[in-house]
């Protein structure tokens, strides 16, 4: 059984991630008392419906008055006017986090609102479901995924091994990476991957000689797994792209080459390209089986999950 | 529990497949006696240790022998010559099968050799793990997926039902199509999927500021389907994109205009197209799912597949 690791804890923003982190605080008594706020009515009642968080708050600044942490679990783009909205009501000593799926951004845009003996420790947990809103969460989500803590320079090194703990507690593996970096792997393991299954969708669907229902009935695997990305929240995937611009156009580019090469050998009948290059992207999934981030189970659809 | 359908099937190449139908066949009864044939001593061996098909030959032209129904399992590539093989062997009433990707390059390279007498009814069971050989067949495979008839002009109404009845009795839900529209359809499903997940793959393994062990570790929902998708086998999918090249290059064609459009937007910071974008793809999902080829369960990665 994990300790207390906070005693006030306030979740800004009730989507997925936080009631997941509400729910596993919860299962390993993590937080004394935990406090929530989301900007939609609907979401708050919801919540409290559900029993989503001990106290669900009308204002933000009301969920950060006395905690020791506050978590920002907002989109990426409401990160920087939130943090500005709360940032006189925060107690000395308390901890700011978020876990956005973009890095600098976050920071450049958080950090100058952050007063005078608050601490800030960004952070990204790498998980998530294609489903969104307050009744998505689950206790699990985090359990031997990796959360990702991206401190800036001259964050008090206490602070980030206490919510260290907080992750560990909840779950997770946890990494410290830098910001910059952060977001280069980030654009190739999920961000540029997910705006191509979003293209991959839409394309299947403008087709006007191949009908939806086709598309759907006869859906393969490599389609069927494209849908379940582009299912994602589509304002959390759209401020992705506006805050992690410089990335992702790296690795697009990158990546039209690349695809550009292959329809060449296609076009010109090289067989032998596709072969070998075919062969190589085999060894990278091996190494994801080995390193615990996916089991060699054969996936063949639907039924097989629970 | 089913009848009988065929007296003597024999199974041309032992992939995954050749096996799933042996044992999906064995689970109903559907077969008297299934023979089969790998052109790889190594498979063959393999066959014989597991007990996949009652008799393994150490030739096609020995398998096919007094065979009702000879199905061919191998590359898309490959079929041709096979049935030139064979073609001599043939018993008059057969029915010549296959279960290829690709169905017009099938039927330009196998329909010519087909003898006056033997029917031909191309098909292609809508089925598959990114595992392959002849260990990777399961008897579950082809429950509740497509199997699409593409019966050329003149077949024997009567060799389509049987081969229907086969299907069925496997459990698969079997539709019938063009062979054109096929092609299409699955460029779009499948084969355009395919080469993006590859794609993808391989830029990530490409990039030397992004350590392979990072992509590895940090792979997210994202790219871990995508390297999944890029696991299947190399020749069966060089053969695909070989033969169905017009509308494969068509459907890429689609993609890279829709994503030029979408870096654009990225590019010039244009949120509402985006938004608009991710908000249309989400409906797609949702088809998919009521259509029964998913479920709704959220899937977050490893541990929850069988």
């Amino acid at each position: 059984m994990s300790e207390q690791v906070y005693g006030r804890v306030a979740l800004i923003g009730l989507g997925l991630i936080a009631s997941s982190m509400f729910w596993a605080m919860k299962r390993a008594g993590l937080a004394g008392e935990v406090t929530g706020y989301a900007r939609s009515e609907e979401t708050r009642r919801t919540a409290r419906r559900i029993g989503l968080c001990d106290r669900v708050c009308d204002s933000a600044r009301e969920a950060v008055q006395d905690a020791d942490l506050v978590v920002l679990c907002v989109p990426v783009g409401a990160m920087g006017p939130v943090m500005e909205d709360i940032a006189a009501l925060l107690k000395p000593g308390a901890t700011v986090s978020d876990v956005g799926s973009v890095k600098r951004h976050v920071i450049d845009a958080v950090l100058p609102h952050i007063p005078e003996g608050v601490h800030f420790v960004p952070a990204h947990p790498l998980a998530g479901t294609e489903h969104s809103g307050p009744e998505s969460g689950f206790a699990e989500l985090f359990d031997n995924r990796w959360s990702l803590l991206v401190p800036v320079e001259g964050t008090d090194p206490e602070a980030t091994a206490r919510l260290r703990a907080l992750w560990e507690g909840m779950g997770a593996n946890v990494d410290e990476m830098d910001a910059d970096h952060h977001d280069l792997v980030l654009a190739v393991t999920s961000h540029t991957p997910h705006l191509i299954a979003y293209t991959m969708v839409g394309v299947a669907d403008d087709l006007r000689r191949v009908t939806d229902s086709e598309v759907i009935k006869y859906s393969a695997a490599g389609f069927r797994d494209f849908t379940r990305i582009a299912a994602s929240d589509p304002t959390m995937w759209r401020d992705v792209f506006l805050t992690n611009k410089d990335a992702t156009l790296e690795i697009l580019g990158r990546f039209t080459e690349e695809l550009f090469a292959l329809q060449r050998a296609i076009r010109t009948g090289d067989g032998e390209h596709l072969h070998d290059y075919f062969t190589r992207t085999r060894a990278i999934r091996r190494g994801i089986i080995e390193a615990g981030q996916d089991t060699d189970a054969p996936d063949f659809g639907r039924g097989q999950k629970k």
